[in-house]
């Protein structure tokens, strides 16, 4: 039986999915594509989660699109078009996760693994990774959808070196271009994602879905609802907001139920 | 008699707020929002001033919301849309007065007291504050106008570690972040919150506010009206820019009037 | 015979664009304005190029507007509506120019000189210029449409450094502050500008073009037709795509024709 290509697992309250097609250092085909959409919004729904962590099997996050399949599935314009639709559905499972997205980033990040990270709510890296979106190399033009929300992130200097050169940054660079949230000693990426994840796990997953949301309704990616807006004040008729309150003036943790 | 809890002073053009209610690390209750709109309106309509100057007493700018006050101010639905629209009003007295604001922080920059920082146009510390905010610690959601400054201001990755994560910064790493206009040297962030506000004295007013009154229409805070957008080239109808050139002709200083 | 002002010259597939008016450190008046916009349209048209790199003669970039010539030219609200319009013209035509353009900064980058370098693609510069503009100065107020890349390269935080202050960078600060692509070492911004363009060459020069056009469309500068909606997967039906697929499959370089 082959390896599973994709892999779910749980760590308290932490969902990992993790690429695992280490004789093409991760690098997506359709299916591939499809499968973390199904993987995204399967932990989407599950309630009892408090962040999902993207990781790579074999040292690696993701080498981005597999250019072996490419004759297959990116041949001519209508085989594009249903792969740009997949793809994009896919990028948009992990930006509407309800639960904070955390990309451990190693070794090679590049092309649509670069993307990938990019679609991720935090992105966690040592010194020692490429990163960087060579669609120029191939004469692809990446889609306008998902350059977007890198505009959103690190704005339009940094997504010219990104799009236009297509520079492949080392991890310090792209720390300092903003395009990781945590610079980690080397070998590190695992237990600094793991660790965010778990100090996410201690605050409010109503809190933390609430502002990934707004992210997505304040960076235009989404149009706000008349129920959206004026739910804004809502927090303060839930339980946890009132059992953190106590928990607080008694100097004791809050514990958060999610409701 | 009690000390004032929002102290306003003047060295000569700069107006200089102060939080003044140590014993809480100078968090905010209703009253004191309401201070620090009373304050900033009035300082706003203050034509001779050229800059304001926000900061906290006893080594800290403002550890947030008032926490201690919550059952009796944010209790419940009806309060908490008061609140939330004080908070509001205060926050835009601060985008919207006319002079340039600088956030002179030192200590905790917490909840609230970071979300002040955030409104003002220039942030200056030392490496040693805490900056944060986390609305996730009490399962608050922190109101989108509040937020969409930040993202205009740092980015949407920045953003999801203020408000996914409520990550706490220290200077350094809010520098690195775009947080911070300027990291101060140790106990320096006085001295060069009030340098920056003198610089700022030197230049002409009219084009400050000009520029000021320019990043909120073009960061989508407010419309920009038909007068605003014909009023572009009024400089040059102006005494202070034909002063000004025949001052750089003549190798002098120029001396700005505003008008 | 005087020398030419503007000088256009070639370097393979790289045009050169030098400011040449060393007795004013390069600074602008109307007339030159219009030679950068009749350059820049006429390299624009030219499909042989794959970048642009604008310089400035003996040491400097440009430190800016050419004072000596307001009188004549920005002297009522008349001339300055005819300035700021053919001023105007003048960004835009880097702006929208098909070639990625390269800003290579040494010495004084002032005023309309750093306008002129935000207006760029990519920014190099080694660590002794001086980079900020000065409106503040001489009681100018910056164009609205000036502005706005601003913005969207660095945020509303950094945009009030640059035009509320009027700060001026060295290059270590104008790179931390997203303001330089690139921090070259002293003397080295010719050098690393020239590969800077080089490397783009090497890319798919419809690559490049599409997601420089994309930055302008999806940062809202232009609005995005029907046509440029549709066009997205269109590199599939080109042939450039098609020999980079295979030239990576038979481990070759690409070479990219263009079409």
């Amino acid at each position: 039986m082959p390896a599973d290509p994709m892999l779910v697992t749980r760590e308290g309250e932490t969902a990992i999915v993790t690429f695992n097609r280490p004789e093409v250092r991760n690098a997506f085909d359709l299916a591939q594509w499809r499968r973390l959409q199904a993987a995204m919004e399967s932990l989407s729904a599950d309630e009892t989660l408090r962040a999902v962590v993207l990781r790579g099997t074999a040292g690696h996050f993701c080498a981005g699109a597999d250019i072996g399949a490419f004759a297959i599935e990116r041949g001519d314009r209508a085989k594009e078009d249903i792969y740009a639709q997949v793809l994009h559905e896919s990028m948009q499972s992990i930006r509407l996760c309800r639960h904070p997205v955390i990309a451990q980033l190693e070794g090679s990040v590049i092309g649509g693994g670069a993307g990938i990270a990019t679609m991720c709510d935090f992105r966690v890296g040592d010194g020692d990774i490429r990163f960087g979106i060579t669609a120029r190399n191939l004469g692809i033009w990446y889609p306008y959808a998902e350059i977007e929300p890198v505009i959103r992130m690190v704005g339009i200097g940094v997504a010219a070196e990104i799009f236009i050169e297509g520079r492949i940054f080392t991890g310090r660079e792209a720390y300092e271009k903003g395009l990781l949230s945590r610079l980690a000693a080397d070998g590190a990426a695992a237990g600094e994602a793991m660790a965010l994840a778990q100090r996410i796990g201690t605050g409010s997953p109503l809190s933390a879905r609430f502002h990934k949301r707004a992210l997505r309704l304040l960076g235009g990616e989404l149009p706000i609802s008349a129920e959206e807006e004026a739910s804004a004040n809502g927090f303060v008729e839930t339980e946890d907001f009132h059992n953190a309150v106590r928990a607080f003036l008694s100097k004791q943790k809050p514990i958060f139920a999610g409701r």
